[in-house]
């Protein structure tokens, strides 16, 4: 759109040769065209609509799900059908999407209706600008402690909204500093100056919490959820919140967690937490996101009993129903954080009675810093797809978050947004199929990972059908050559303490973060199963026994679940050093094969974005070198045991 | 004396139970009681001195050696004899300790002459006020970018001469912003404030220099120091320096190491670049200080063959000879860097035909921090007494620093200093016992490590014999206890990578920096003999062969020269893995009897450093019970060996 200091990512009309000063004729059947967000979709079709010698007709259909729109062809019109507002801005998008997709649109007859209600991104944005995991530049929400609102707000709203995404968590779940004070009087005018911008793509904004508030904003000596006091406070404060920010969404709190402040600070449960919050917000149906990231941080290396991974479900699962109506657990897709292959986390189905959030995090803290590439819907669609056996039929985890399982309305799936002001938004231009991809598919859980990734690619890049393939097949298998040359079968970590790039085998094998991988001269991997920590048992059955048996333990989780000697023969054949020598040797190799595929696209993709990623791709490889090389090594002087194809290993 | 923003140290006349306002008689014979230092000794006398009803004498005698002192008694006259003032100052700070020391002022007949001319601290302090390896709070020299100068400055000056310091450089060698601009005008008129301070008490001001000062200061755009532009701008830059610092010593300068510019960038030797400032400060008597501490920091870790130990010695070996006389080359005690147990230098001695000052380390950085005990004159007397071989006779490290084996004048000893601006100078009360440590033995070599840490207990805490023989039997120990809890056999390294406090064994193991153990499952250690490194061939015969068969090497340096099986037999008749478990268990045990030692103490101390010092044993112990069990447990998990006695290994 001729702005030189952001990409319009894959919304870039200009390259696709829309003239933004045409006119589109738009109808209306039954919505309000000065409606914000119809208005909006107005807008967008006059920008990014090619053919303009078409009719569109914007049909309220109220028979259509909310939030869902049909398209349908007719004539020289396209209806697009909702029975609100959002499922319209939708629906055009969709319409662009069908166009850039070179689908006929004469022919067009098509819908979707969302998977999940909440389809939200959480900014871990700091007021100072910096992000927390953040590897896309510093924050454009904010900077030197104040907000900032223009152009690049609107833009991001509208790139949330072309995807589905209605709610936006804008700072910190760790909340400290300027952030407290976006409750009060200092920012709240900035705060709805912003959130009027996301209402106009029907979107709400949402803030991170910090639970102690009442001490450090009120005044008072605790912050106890039971005490009268703090409860006074914090009605007092909803109301004024709820008062000078009409629209606004609610709160999200990371409580008792990595040194935040919580209820277990006064003896009380997370769900005293969490209902005082829930309570307070409800009168201006305000809802509390609740985060289950609790566990043990002070952990002592040497105690083998005490199992990080046990502690969501641990903490969360005996209140299972004693959460209101209005508050939402956001659980994060694995029990740990983040890693490259965990098991999903039990909680998730765990609870029956009480409203889930799946949590997702696109920023590649652990999983390459949008330096390597690693394309993660094929993770969560394997999350999604997940059996919890939580009950007949509808157990799936996106069943379970949904809603569908247990016919709540409060569900849905968060991810932690990979976006910063870079240029490009993501870093690595490539990353940004996995913003795309985490609204597409928290907005329909049915697509496929190989779906969304050649609706990005064709949306971004408008390749060769040949060109498409290799770009696609490279985002495709970019998860498991990740997977590959890091840490093998789900033990994770073994990165570089604090940073989370780069190898460390030991990095956090004596630290105090519960994340260890138990390697000794004969074996490896911790023993989670009724023998060791008891985490399996967490599961339902089938999945516990399952999991508890190595011999049914699906293979690439072997090492999360079981100590495993070197010499254990895997399904394959190899033994498990065997294994871990070729994965390796093989991750290495097929990341170079993803770097050279890459080269092949030059002078089909903009060179500055060849240029970009092929500079990406070069620190890919190096980082691939040091992981295959340094767990190499390290279990080869480990174990003693050459590698029987008689390569390198230092 | 009464200023309660920070601590006398050794010089706490207050507790002593001197009056300030008495008066001393003191006579003077052939001194010129207007001369600045003799005025400073004056006042050290009439502040220090407990018997007031003896006349003192500073008499000057051209018999006694430059800046040496004698001190005779004489009738109810104390003489105190010296050729020069700053003899005469040492002197007087001689007469004040013995006194503290109890000797009878009645029948001394004492007095030293230096050891070595040049007897530096060296502060890496920054001008932001960090202190880079600092551990005892801020620099007292800097702040907010600017010099800070006051009584603090005053006392920083009396302790140093106190123990014969008599050369400070004041900023860091890592020479960055702000501290770029001390050699301009900005700065000019503080330093000479600073340095005028120092002046009184015999003490001349350094700094450390900026190699691309002509870069950054001249805009020119290299600093090739073959460079006619270069050189030209240098001596403008010189002086001006010099006039309008009159006094200033000279620089301190680390070129091509870590990062820094320096002459190799430009294809020119070291001697290049020292001699071109050697000649640049010579007309005005400025001396030229220049680290030998370059080596190759992006080192690949799967490279067996290059050796950082080897650095020093390969790159300055060759250029012995082609220094100037007003250049000298600072070396470091070890060739990696200031860990609790290194091998000597080689290149200490190894150069026959240049400057050499010896540098240590009284900062902790890899030694505790300040906060484990460490009491380093013991290492500091075995690096001194090491015979190098170089020549018959007058062949031990202090020969070669002092210029005995040479006799050269430009020569001595240099210390990173562990003060700052915490209230008692060193963080840990007990690290002063290092600083006054390394200025008594760089004044005068031949002390022994016990003799030095009497003097300190005697001067700071006055104590009955009994408890006063627990102390120094305290700091005696301190270091091989260290040295047991930490990295066995002089293998080095295993700390946590940056901070370089706790245990990380493979923290630095597959890093740039040149710093491995290469421990796999059969043995640990790096093969530097002749069919490994070949850095044991650095050394002069005998110690080159001493050093090249395991059979012959001091097996505290074991693994610092061979790659040794676990299974190897010690001269203890242990096993190699044996000694490893039973030296942790012991150091950890032996830090334990530390810590009850000093609780036993409680009450003879002031207790506000009794409690003080009493937390930092607490945190001692955690840290060594972090050590062993790490190490033991890594060792165990690798070896697979059993400890003999079964002790609990993780």
């Amino acid at each position: 759109m001729g702005n030189s200091n952001w990409t319009q990512l894959w919304l870039d009309y200009d390259k696709k040769g829309c003239d933004a000063n045409k006119e589109v004729k738009v109808t209306f059947e039954g919505f309000d065209k000065a409606d914000r967000v119809i208005a909006s979709a107005v807008k967008e079709l006059t920008k990014g609509l090619l053919g303009k010698e078409r009719e569109i007709v914007l049909f309220k259909d109220e028979s259509v799900a909310a939030e869902g729109y049909k398209l349908f062809s007719q004539d020289r019109k396209v209806l697009v059908k909702a029975s609100d507002a959002n499922g319209a801005l939708y629906g055009v998008f969709a319409l662009i999407r069908a166009e850039a997709c070179s689908k006929d649109l004469a022919s067009l007859d098509e819908g979707e209706m969302p998977s999940n209600p909440l389809r939200m991104t959480n900014h871990w944005d700091n007021m100072d600008g910096s992000i927390e995991r953040g590897y896309s530049g510093q924050s454009f929400f904010f900077e030197n402690n104040d907000i900032v609102i223009g152009e690049r707000t609107v833009d991001y709203a509208r790139f949330m909204a072309s995807v589905g995404i209605n709610g936006v968590v804008i700072n910190n779940v760790n909340v400290k500093g300027a952030a407290t004070y976006l409750i009060t009087d200092r920012f709240f005018d900035k705060v709805q100056k912003m959130q009027e911008i996301f209402a106009d793509y029907g979107i709400k904004l949402y803030l991170s919490l910090n639970f102690a508030a009442p001490i450090e904003l009120g005044g008072l000596e605790v912050c106890d959820p039971l005490d009268e006091d703090v409860i006074a406070w914090w009605k007092e404060k909803a109301k004024e919140v709820f008062t000078r920010l009409p629209g606004f969404g609610g709160f999200l709190v990371k409580a008792d967690s990595e040194g935040r402040p919580g209820p277990f600070t006064y003896g009380r449960t997370q769900a005293d937490g969490a209902n005082m919050l829930g309570d307070i917000v409800a009168p201006y149906g305000g809802i509390i996101i609740w985060r289950c990231f609790v566990y043990n941080c002070t952990q002592d290396w040497r105690d083998y009993k005490t199992d990080r991974a046990r502690a969501g479900y641990d903490y969360f699962k005996d209140l299972d129903g004693a959460y209101h109506d209005n508050v939402i657990l956001q659980i994060k897709n694995g029990p740990m954080d983040f890693q490259i292959r965990e098991p999903i986390s039990p909680l998730l189905g765990g609870l029956t009675k009480t409203n889930q959030m799946l949590e997702v995090q696109i920023a590649q803290e652990y999983t390459g810093h949008q330096i390597d590439l690693c394309y993660l819907m094929p993770m969560f669609k394997e999350v999604l797809d997940f059996h919890t056996h939580c009950c007949e039929g509808k157990d799936t985890v996106a069943d379970v978050v949904s809603g569908r399982t247990m016919g709540n309305k409060l569900a849905g799936m968060a991810a932690v947004i990979n976006t910063g002001n870079d240029y490009n938004w993501t870093g690595n231009y490539l990353a940004a199929a996995n913003t795309y991809g985490f609204g597409r598919l928290a907005f329909n859980t049915e697509l496929t990972s190989e779906e969304i990734a050649r609706e990005w690619v064709r949306m971004s890049f408008g390749l060769e059908k040949a060109e498409e393939d290799k770009l696609v097949d490279m985002l495709l298998r970019s998860r498991e050559i990740y997977e590959k040359y890091t840490s093998p079968l789900g033990i994770g970590w073994m990165v570089t303490p604090n940073v989370h790039y780069g190898p460390s085998v030991d990095g956090y094998e004596y630290s105090r973060w519960g994340t260890y991988h138990r390697a000794d001269h004969l074996g490896i991997g911790v023993d989670r199963t009724d023998k060791g920590t008891g985490y399996a048992q967490q599961y339902y059955e089938p999945n516990a026994s399952m999991y508890n048996d190595p011999a049914t333990c699906p293979e690439e989780l072997l090492l999360f679940f079981h100590h495993i000697p070197y010499t254990y023969k895997l399904k394959t054949g190899k033994t498990l050093i065997q294994h871990i020598y070729d994965s390796h040797f093989e991750g290495e190799a097929e990341a170079e094969e993803l770097a050279k595929t890459w080269d092949s696209l030059e002078g089909k993709v903009p060179q500055e974005v060849f240029n970009l990623v092929k500079h990406r791709f070069e620190m890919q490889l190096y980082n691939a070198k040091e992981w295959r090389d340094q767990v190499n090594s390290y279990f080869f002087r480990k174990s003693g045991i050459a590698d029987e194809k008689g390569r390198e290993i230092y």
